[in-house]
């Protein structure tokens, strides 16, 4: 693709997400007209021996130990974060200062504080970011998001989101850094999947009144003993919306069975919307409209209609996968970096995610309403 | 029926509960052996034309203009209840000083003092009583709490409740005794029935904090005006029970779409339960024992293993209907008439709701936990 | 109910169908203003004690062990066959020839000769006669045959129907009046019901290509030996309608797991329904005339809008159970009997069923394509 | 991956087919460990200009206007044919003529006497085959052979399946290549994978007894006039098994709403299973070994435990896509080209795909019951 700038990639880490994030890389070119030929560059991990094992089986063409000598190199353009959340900060602010893109798995940050010093410096530097909110990337998604503007729905009264799944649910499964009280616990790990996607949906949350509750109060500490668990189990909040609307939002990662249930359920004056990640190809909508006798939850299957599906398969109803939403997370991060098109789920908005989890945390603590802005 | 004693039935009141009284007195009798043959005796409602036709269609040998002089009838055994909310206290404690057993649709009254009030009198009189919970009836939920009981779901530790419904959805609808400040409210109305399912499965709740929100905010005043509305639309609950479980409710009665969503979904450390009233013949089961790789919710349909089901059927997956439950309830409130079974529901349990209802909304308007004990 | 005339009832068998009638009888008249008030004037069965018990139990006034009796009895008005289906002709055509509406469970008779030759004798004594049909008595039936009229699907082009359930999926459970040669198989139990939901949508079956399969080919005798069975387990035929469409029904009853599978697929040039009697409240639409990108199956729930579902309950979503499907049927029955509408579904249509349950088992030991005509 | 040998492909169109096959070569590598480096060498399409263009966007370093000297090329080791039906036998002979490994799409070919000379042609020069029957590669599907094979059903008495779409539903649209009265009709080209999933579950079919209705007699010809169709829109097969099993097959093109119902219902004796494409991450198990009263259908979630899913994502729930069906084609195919595993789907399987349409053609023409061997 000689007409095509050529944007070198670096990847930090080679987990669940750096695969997630390779995978991504090599199937948007298939799918998209992206405004830049993907070079994958450099693969950073902790080792070079593991970087090196790692890079060959992403496609990257060269690897290091060293993420900062990584980050360095002039010739990378773009720095993909995919190490624990502890060092997303550190990596980021050192990417930035070298003046990289910089493209980071969620959460940005544990604490607000953090997030908000490298969104701060992140629009300083003038380089474009990303927060790996990949659910949001759902065609299904974008059309409920259309339906609910363009007054489908009338006027917005009652939401619920729940993010639910059962792998903290094993009492014996030991302490992790999922249960640091710093930027662990459900409401921060997949309650901010539940955030993200009310505030995509619905627009800015107001206030929050929480409840967050430690079920499984100790863990095996992997040295015999125990540790006490203060994060919590499962992280509810009471919601009021900008525009109006009331709900909840719902944050479990106990809940026995459930492996992907993000959920929501959208009550307006005109119509109603059902979403489940479970079914992820599929929106269900009521219209007050329809004939008497004859309405009903329509279940909506993905096609064509639904962008950009239809780039992926030409057919309706044969269904997008998990990786494919990483595929179109990278392809709207590329036309933000392109200056097409605003970035999709920045630094800023990533900083959001945590100022509404520790809003409702410390509202939690508090047993009082607090205002989110 | 020479061999069972004879029931003599007076009924008050003859719309929507009134009709679906009748309905059950005549076919509990068919399918259970129940210890009284039923006779229909009187019907009262608000005047003797009124009446006079309600007794014709419903089955009931006599009519009367005047509640009181049928529950002064000493051949009445039975009071029956299902006239509005607001007189259910003076004609429940009319019938218990007369020393009838008194049956009153739900909700008992509209404070839990009052309730309170009537439950003590029937108790001092020695009356059994019955307050309407009929989802409570259902072979399924019987079936849910077994399955708890016995330790298939472990120990429990989350719960979401919800009953939502549309028909106050229609912003147009005029101002109506629903939105009497007394008494009236989302929360009071069907979230009454999300909180008896709550308790009925998992135990006492300990602690409540609430959220009742009012969308909308006025409402025809059914004279040309508008009339301001104080009550609650949405009424929500964070939740604690007495078993170490947390969980939520939520009612509401403007979720387009919903005609009874009487949901519920429970975590525990083996286990979960989904079920929906939508479906109410189906419960969902889910085993962390089962194999590997073939763990699921599984979809339990109502059958004769799920008694009293058989009696209405003896083939499986046939389903019960709303008017059976209504069987049901009567058949085990004469069990307990009988002395065969405590009262299934009395008005102890009625004032249980009550106060639960009336701590949830306390706890809204000051923002704190409260004991519901 | 002074004003109406007594229709005085026999029923003849106490088993699950004749309880499910006795129900019926019960509750049709709190739910309908019927033309008849309704008298259960004696219950007979195959002896005298076990008539008087169920007499008892189902409030018929008398009770006797000689059918005949009853039936000569001039009382009588309306006789109600739920006896075994080898005696069905007979009863029938005593009953009409001492002038009685006769009212007989599925199937009519074994063989489509017997149920002509009763249709013939019922419509010369012009009684009215009625087959148990019960699942056509669905009101979400009656929304899908009227959608289909009135052109909402277009024209019908493609069908599938099915009606299985697992009843007699134990291969150690012995030989019964189902695996009879003369009238049994699964086709001829359960096809039945197939084939009735068939022509009430779409009309007139005209051609049929049959495939009756056994598939538990012996039984356990009762005696210690076993017996080999030649009658299907597993019914199949393609179908041509009159109305152009074509299609397939399926009849099995060793489908593992199935309940009540009894299931339809309409396709049209417009639109499509599906129904599972599974979730029989409940029916579902796509119509090719909703915008692109909502387009979907609707769920439409039962309601009001669904007559006579409203008798049953003033509000939407309650659901309607199994016996009350039976309370429907017999108000159509007596509103036939008063002339206020045609046959629902006489000893005609009985016929017509049977003709084309034998037509389909002779094109499958034919394997050819037959007229039903 | 310098200890990998090089596995060069030559494509050979770039419709819908070419880009999904292009998509899978991109992704495989990063999934699996594959037992080659892909090179994407050379594509070929029917004209230099569309070539060009179509290896730009797909990543391949060549094209060409001539497939013949594509596969002329002694640097190509695999010649990939997603090429209009009607080319498939020339393109394929020529590529195994020239000692090349070949993936064809499906259907192999328009009649089964051209698949057979393909396959013999292709054992015969000892090259690798495959026809790209991509739903045999769910996961899903392999969980359910395996449990099938294990004995969970028991014998497997009664099967069900269909291939339902409604791309063909629109009366108004032309004549093409589909209507091809050789090799045309919706049992080819859906029916044939409705075929396909059919024996792979369960084995071979035997006996097959067809009805194949053309629905839509005529088609514009896009020259103003209209052209007779004589090929099938729904084509239904009685079937029977090796096995001992029955069941029927249909395949349907004008099923209006349905985007992808290729379904199916396994019924043993002592459990079964369900499945729709519609939700390919999910498989339902119902077991009659479960404990009475707990009984039901268990929907299945697809994960780690169902490999390869786990290579695609570490954790359950979070579902394969349509394109990662291909990956996994393509992944076994390369596995059985090294010599790892026996081919999955070769041109012998697609031989006896074509064989079975035919035969089932064949008896519909003659409405006779005829051996598929």
């Amino acid at each position: 693709m000689p007409d095509k700038p050529v944007l070198k990639i670096g990847l930090i880490g080679s987990g669940f997400m750096g695969k997630t994030h390779a995978f991504g890389f090599a199937s948007a070119p298939r799918v998209f007209d992206l405004p830049y030929e993907i070079e994958l560059h450099t693969l950073a991990d902790r080792s070079d021996a593991v970087a090196a094992e790692a890079a060959r089986a992403f496609g990257f063409a060269r690897s290091t130990g060293d993420w900062r000598a990584m980050v360095a190199d002039p010739e990378i353009d773009l720095v993909d974060i995919t190490a624990p959340n502890a060092l997303h900060k550190e990596m980021a602010l050192a990417a930035i200062a070298a003046g990289k893109h910089v493209y980071c798995e969620k959460p940005l940050a544990p604490l607000a504080g953090d997030a908000r010093e490298m969104a701060d410096a992140a629009e300083a530097a003038g380089v474009k970011t990303q927060v790996g909110f990949n659910y949001l990337c759902n065609p299904m998604l974008a059309q409920a998001r259309e339906m609910i503007r363009s007054g489908a729905l009338g006027e917005i009264r009652s939401y619920r989101g729940v993010h639910a799944e059962d792998y903290m649910a094993d009492a014996s499964a030991p302490f992790t850094f999922r249960n640091d009280p710093v930027g662990g616990g459900a409401l921060a790990d997949i309650g901010s999947h539940a955030l993200a996607t009310a505030e995509y949906l619905l627009g800015p949350i107001t206030k929050v009144l929480g409840d967050c509750a430690t079920v499984i109060t100790s863990r095996p500490d992997g040295a015999g003993g125990t540790k006490t668990v203060e994060t919590d189990d499962v992280g509810r909040a009471f919601l009021r919306f900008e525009n109006g609307a009331a709900g909840t939002i719902e944050a479990n990662w106990i809940a026995m069975g459930r492996k992907m249930q993000h959920d929501f359920e959208i009550y307006g004056s005109k119509g109603a919307l059902l979403f489940s990640q479970e079914r992820f190809n599929e929106l269900h909508f009521y219209s007050a409209a329809d004939p008497a006798g004859q309405r009903g939850f329509r279940r909506i299957e993905a096609g064509p209609d639904h962008a950009p599906y239809g780039l992926f398969c030409v057919a309706p109803g044969h269904q997008l996968g998990f990786n494919d939403l990483k595929a179109i997370e990278i392809a709207r991060y590329l036309d933000a970096i392109a200056g097409r098109a605003p970035e999709p789920f920045g630094f800023r908005a990533g900083e959001r995610i945590q100022t509404l989890i520790e809003t409702i945390q410390r509202s939690s603590r508090e047993t009082a309403w607090l205002e989110t802005a």
